[in-house]
Parts: C-alpha cells; structure tokens; sequence
C-alpha cells in the first residue's frame, strides 16, 4: 500500500482515490488506508473520510445484491467484545462482519469472566489468544479501546467509549446526510454537499459521545455546526468551540432550541439517558420534553425540509415525538441501514492494513 | 407462483400439491404458499397444511444425510427476537436457519435496546434496517407478531405470543401425530390419520397458546378433540366450542379427566406456568398433579397403545409423571426433533413468497 | 479404526501412531481413538494422550494459515450447554468447532429452559433432538457430564463439572508444557519432555477441578509433582498421594510454600474463588496473597529459568503478582492459545469414533 500520490487534505473533490473491489480480500487491495484500528475520527484526514465514504458505497452496492454477501473475510475472526448493553451496534457489526464472510464471536462481559475480576488487559490479551484478528469494543471507560489497542496486536474498532467517542456513528452520520444531500438541491459542490449546512445537534451534549465524534466529522466536512441543549449540559464546549475556531473549524453552542433551530438544514436529537436526572444536570423528563424535545411545532422553525436523525434507540415522546421520528424527512432508518455498510467498509480497510 | 390449479379444501388425498425440491433457493420453485407471514394457523388452508407437511417430510430426509444442510437459504438473514425466555424453540428456529445455510441473528430482548424502552415498532423497523430478511419472534403480548408483520418489509414467524398462538409448535405436533398414526393400525385414510382420532389435551388451557394453536390444526385434520382441565381454566372454552361446533368444527370441553382420557388415541399434556399459582385460578401444585397430573394409572383409562405428547419444558411429577414421559408411547423427543423440520420447512415456504 | 497394532502403554518414543490429516473428515481417518466421550482424563491411555498432543500440533499448524479454517466438521452441530458463566472455555470451543467449520449453538443455561425447572436428563434429550452432535457441557455439578454422557447418542465433552474435572485444561497444560520443555535444556528424551521435572499445582487445591485433572495427567508424564496450598485445602490429597503413589505414579503433598518451590521447574499458580471466603477455609485475601501468592520475591526459591503457569481468570495481586504474570517465563497466553488448538484435536478426534 502506498500513500505516496495521494493528494492534500482540503481538496477531495478531485481525488485519485482507488476504492476497493470488496468482492475481493482486503489485503489484495491497492488501498490507501493506514490505520490499523479505528479508534475515534479525530486522526482521520479528509481523504480517509473521503476513502471510507466511497468504500461504503460499494458496500451497499453489494447489500442490494439478492445474496448480500462477499468473501472478503472469510476465516477472520471478528470478535465483538461489549462491556454495555446495546442491540443495534452490537447487531451492526455482527451482520457487517458476516456479510463479509467472517466468523463473529459475540462476548457480552456482564456476564463473562470480566465479573469474575479480570482486567481488561487480560482480557483483551485472552480474547487475541483465542484467535480474535479484529476487536470491536464498547466501554463504559473513555479511552478504554486505546488502552486495549496498545495490547492486541490486530485491529481493535471503538463501538462506544463512554463519553467520549462513537466513531462509526459519526461516519455512518456522514455518510447518510451526504447521500442525501447530495442528491438534494443546493448542494454547494459534488465533494461537499454538506458545505455551510446549518446542522443541529440537539439534546444532552454533555454526556454524548455521538456528539464528540460528530463534531469532528461534520466541521471537516464544512458543515455550519450548532450544539443545543440546557446548559447545565453544554459545561466546556464553549472553551472546545473557541479552540476548534481557532484552528479553522468553528462551531456554535447555544441554550436557546430557537436560535438553533432557525433555518436548519439538519437537526439530529440525541438520546436522553434516564438515568442522568439522578444527577440533577437535567430538569424532569417532561420538563425536558417541553423545552427541548424535537416536537413538529419546534421543527418548523427549520428550513421547510430539514432532515431529522437520532442515533436510536428513542425515547419517544422524550427527546423526539413520534410523529417527527417517523416523519417523511427522518432519516432514522436510513442511519441503521447505513449503519451495516459503514461498518462492513471499516472492518474491509481495517483488514487490509499489513503489519 | 399460482394457486390457480390447487383443489379446493376438503379433499386432501388426491393433491397435486408440488412439494419443492428443497436443494435449491425457494424463490425458483413453482409452490403453492402464498403467505409472507406466519402468524397463526388459522389462516391456513388444509391445502396449506398439506404442503407444509409435505415439505417437512422433504426436510426430514435433508436431516438424515451425513451432512444435515442444504444451501437454499445461503446469505438471508434470519433474526430470531425473543421476548421471552426460551431454550427448545428458539434453538430450533436457530438450527433450521443455520441447515438451510441462513446467518443467524439472535436478539435477547431482556438484554437489549428494549430494556432501554424502544418501543416494540422502533425495535421492528430497526431490526429489519439492520438486514433482518425474516423475523423470528416470541413476545408476551398476545397479537405482537401482527403488529411486527404490519411493519415488516419481510416475513414474520410467530414464536410464541401471550396465550394467543403457537403455531410451529401447532404444526410439529399435527405432523408428529400423523407420522406416527400413518404407520399404526387404524387410520382411516392415507392423507387423514388424525380423522375421527380421540385427543386429548390436559391442563392448564385458559393460558395456553399451544392449545389455542392446536384446536384449529386439530379440528381441521378430523380429530375427535378434548380439552381438559380444572374448570377455572376452562373458562370461555364452552363458548367457542359451541362457535366451532356450528362452523363444523366441533370439539368436546370438560373438567372430567376420566371422561377426557377414556379410550383417547392421544393425551397432550401441557406444562403447567408455576407462576399461575399465584393467581388463585389454580390449586397447589400437589393438590394439580393428584387430581390432573397425566400418571400411568391415569393414562390406563386411555387405549393400551395411547401416544403421549408435551409440549414441552416439562414438570415432571406435576403435570406429567417421569415414567409416562420417558414410556414407550411417549413422542416427546419426537416433537422436537420433528420440530427443527417443520420449521425448516416454513422458513422455505415463506423465503419463496414474492411480494 | 483400529486398535491392534497400538503399541503398550509407557513405551511412548516409538509409537507408530498414525496422525490424522486434519483437512479431511474425520470418519475418514484411520487413526487409533476409541473413546466416544471426553469427561476426564483419568480412562486416557499414554498412547491416546500422545496422540491427542500430536493431532494438536496438526491443529496448531492449521492455525498458523491465513485462512484458519479446515471443513472437517462442516455441517456437524457442535452444542455448547454451560451452567456456569464462562468466557474463556465458552470461547474457546466455539472457535475451535468454528475453524472446523461446524455449526455452534450456544445454550446458557441460566437464562434457559433449565430455568424453568427442567432436569438435565430432560435438557439433553431436548438438545439431541433439536440437532446436537457433540456436546460440550459445563456444569457447577460433579458428575453432570457422565450421566449426559449415558443420555445423549453424539459424543459429550467436559467444560468442567464441579469440583471434579477439567480433562480438556489438563491436557491443554500438557501440551504448553511439552511444547516449551522440549525445546529448552535438559529435557530426558523425546517423548517424554517432562521426566522428572519438578511441577508445582499452588492454591485452592481442594475446589479445583483443575487441580484434579491435571494431577493425572502430569504424573502419567512421568513430573514430580507437588501440591501446595493452605492445610485445610489440601484435606484428602495426603491420601490421595498415598494410593498414587501405591500405583506407581507419586504426587508430594506440602502446605510449606518453601519446601514446594524450591527448584521447581514449573509453577502453576490456580485462582482463588473469592466466594471460598465465607466458607472459613480461607483466610482473607490479603492474607492469602501474603502467605500463598506467586510473586517474584518467591518465585526466586524456583529454577531460575522457571516457568509459570495459571489456568485464568486470573485475580492479579492474589494468588499471582502481575509482574509475574505478565513475565518472560509466563505461559498464561500460551495455555490460552493451546487451548484453542487442544480442543480442535479433541473435536475432530471424537467426531472420528464410529457408533
């Protein structure tokens, strides 16, 4: 694999970029991916983005074949390794790893030996003993996935580090608002179609690692980024936002759902975690919903045909009303969906990386 | 597919049903199945039911190979979402898939995003975005799998909903009896064994959605059917009862255990929820076993070669005595194994439905 | 499959063993095993022992391809039935039936069927019938395996049962050790690595299933082997000992940590189950770690080229320092890595054993 004629970051509308044939192993591939794990977007360059969003074509290219499977991987073993509940994420990597031929290990630890008191330094060097080639991890410890990739000597994907990264949710985000963009009028050019979007993140910022990931993809990707929610839960991102200003990918953070909202592009709720009023950070569920659940009424503040995500699962009724989740702008299915080729397209570049 | 040169209901022993050549994919066999769904059995034809034996019969010769598997389902994905705790069905659906080279998906939904209180419509729509081809599902609401199957783009399987229907286990059991009857003195004729055969089913009925099931199947195979039961559990019996009875469909309901189990053909016992208890519709579980339990003393009243049947997981010593259930007469590892091919054979029938 | 011209037992440098070519099925192999069940090693002979060890380094070459994958087991359902939490041993026969290409279903029983009450005889009629071929079963029960083993027609194998055994970990242990041994220094002659080398098993020996297999199969290798441990887990061994030894295979027996790792070779540190405590057989952890932990500090009274095993999960800072577990002379991944291979061998072997 070579990097050598690849172009600068900042201008991927022209890039050379060879995009894998997927019917095919992964390390027969002439690709341009170098990382070895997927640990946050953070060290993404535009190009990687640029590599995984068009990998993920293909990807779904091959999801609408009658039989929605390639060889890719066959023989791999994908172990799936999640320290939290979770059925859409763990389910995702699951079918992305099986569409692709490999074997999948599901490890739920709540009721694994890591009850029993292992570390996840042992656990992780068993689990690579056991033949794992690929890691996909979920934690309830940020950093967790980057402790373990400096132990397991294959690739290790972060499914979810406590609050602080959701990396194939952010990608899977991109992915979905670019196709749909794109194909929207006024996109600004065939490399950028979220260029200067007004794009809403509205909910509990604070404790979202969804949010921390997409802020990094969607202000690579020129988007005009807003994060709303009560204040108590956007402690320390006006510092983030000063920064991120400062090196050339500004961002806003408000309180008021209404100065968000106006003429938005994009507005994706995020889920609230009931189990935070305990903390007193957030007001009850139905004060929550009042002031900033995503009602139709609050949406009309957006552009007539603003686009509505939510990484799921929903509290309906909470953080979104069930008439906008199942509206004809949400795109909430449509990120599931997304969800297994983004992923197929990682484990894909991910295998193909030698040494 | 056509229907149009099926034979109508009622005369069964002379189908030109076309029974697949279960060795390649579904969707190229001219079949007469036109369900996308299975729900319950009501809607069933005898026609129908014909068939689904017919290929079971088929499968059972693929489990009798060297290597039990065949590839006609290769790269659909099967997700099996169980609601409820279960070993025996959903292990059964799981292996039927994998024989009939399926990926499978198993979803715990005591363990999953439904704990977080996705609602049953979100936790469908994702499911299926996730790839899901076919939804295996088992939910303590009587009528789920109907809502699931409004929503769901491919074909629901019905696992097991409230007290409502069961209707795999329906059709195991009918299969099962017939296998046996066919090869037994005394059937009437080569496609109705069951016709004018007495059979019993004992216990707790109010709350069984295997009986409910079966009362159609049953009925429509000619059976001279008994439920039997303590009175509180008979409720609301009488009634449909006199309601089949006029549709032509008759069948006997009494809380006399001599009057059910003289001279039957067949006793089914079904287990008893201890869980019941609680609800005083119920004696205890010494005073249930005495006055209902299926013992060998009991089963004497029964013709000497009386086959006995249980839907399984057993109580023994309370609803079924250990002796009876391990007897010679005993087709209880009969139904699950007859089990594993009836499913195989309605996830067949239902990946070859088009539209 | 034959066994006449098997050479006797004890003359293992010149057995004519025929090791099988692994890439084939295994009723197609003419190799020397005659044992349908794996439930202990205690009915192993030296030349089934040997030849388990030789189909392993098979196994271990098959692991060593890109594609670790052989279809000797293709379309064989393998059932893993575990009634204790697991995640090592879990694992590890699911992959090794998996680089087989056998189908797995995983059945814990804790959240199954066994719930409702069910007896085993009842459950492993079920799993036969639902399409096992081999079952691979842990149970908190000593003896469990042998009466599934009288039940069930396919071949059982041993996760564990009790206090009593853990055939596949002993023989795991044999082969790291063998593998190391022969090719450090010293080692007596080909066949027999561990002749005479000083092996110490140190912990909680009373509740070790561990302990107890690999007492066999250590002594049949022909080590000195000691068992060291707190007096009151040490209750029965002298006796223990006493018959061995009349036997002609002598194990020591020592509550003095000094005595037992004074030159040893090898020291097998066990876990502690941190639920001991309230039995009163243990003093408190802290204690223990003080009085019985593998640190470095006492692992100086050893061989200075001494090796250091522990069946896992470990609690580091109890009975074993994490320096030392994590050192030059640790085998702990080892065992992990081996286990895989071990029970490839143990699979393919059994599944060879015609009726």
């Amino acid at each position: 694999m070579t990097v050598a004629d690849r172009p600068r970051d900042g201008s991927p509308d022209a890039l050379p970029i060879a995009v894998p044939s997927v019917d095919s192993p992964p390390d027969e591939q002439p690709v341009a991916w170098r990382h070895r794990h997927l640990l946050d977007v953070d060290v993404l360059s535009w190009d990687d983005i640029e590599l995984v969003m068009r990998t993920t074509d293909a990807m779904r290219e091959v999801l609408a074949r009658p039989i929605a499977k390639v060889p890719a991987l066959r023989g791999r073993n994908v172990t799936i390794l999640f320290y939290e509940a979770s059925t859409r994420t763990r389910v995702s990597f699951e079918v992305a790893a099986k569409n692709l031929s490999a074997d999948v290990v599901n490890i739920a630890a709540a009721t694994s030996s890591v009850a029993k008191g292992e570390s996840l330094v042992d656990t992780v060097k068993t689990v690579e003993a056991l033949g794992a080639q690929m890691l996909v991890m979920r934690h309830s410890v940020s950093g967790a996935p980057y402790l373990a990739a400096e132990i397991f000597s294959g690739s290790v994907l972060n499914g979810g580090d406590g609050w602080h990264a959701q990396p194939t949710q952010a990608l899977l985000d991109l992915y979905t608002l670019r196709s749909r963009l794109a194909n929207d009028d006024g996109a600004v050019g065939p490399g950028r179609p979220l260029e200067g979007r007004k794009v809403v993140i509205l909910g509990d910022i604070l404790h979202s690692r969804v949010a921390r990931s997409n802020i990094w993809t969607l202000t690579a990707a020129g988007a005009d980024l807003w994060l709303c929610g009560p204040s108590t839960l956007l402690r320390g991102f006006e510092a983030w936002a000063l920064r991120s200003s400062a090196a050339g990918r500004p961002f806003h953070v408000t309180a008021s759902v209404d100065d968000a909202l106006r003429d938005a592009d994009v507005v994706m709720a995020l889920r609230i975690q009931k189990e935070r009023m305990a903390s007193g950070l957030l007001p009850s569920l139905r004060e929550y919903a009042a002031r900033y659940g995503l009602t139709r009424e609050r949406l009309a503040l957006a552009r007539p045909d603003a686009l509505v995500m939510h990484p799921g699962p929903m509290n309906e009724g909470v953080e979104i009303a069930p008439d906008v989740a199942a509206g004809t702008r949400s795109l909430i299915e449509e990120q599931v969906r997304n969800g297994v080729a983004v992923r197929m397209a990682l484990l894909y570049l991910l295998a193909g990386v030698r040494g």
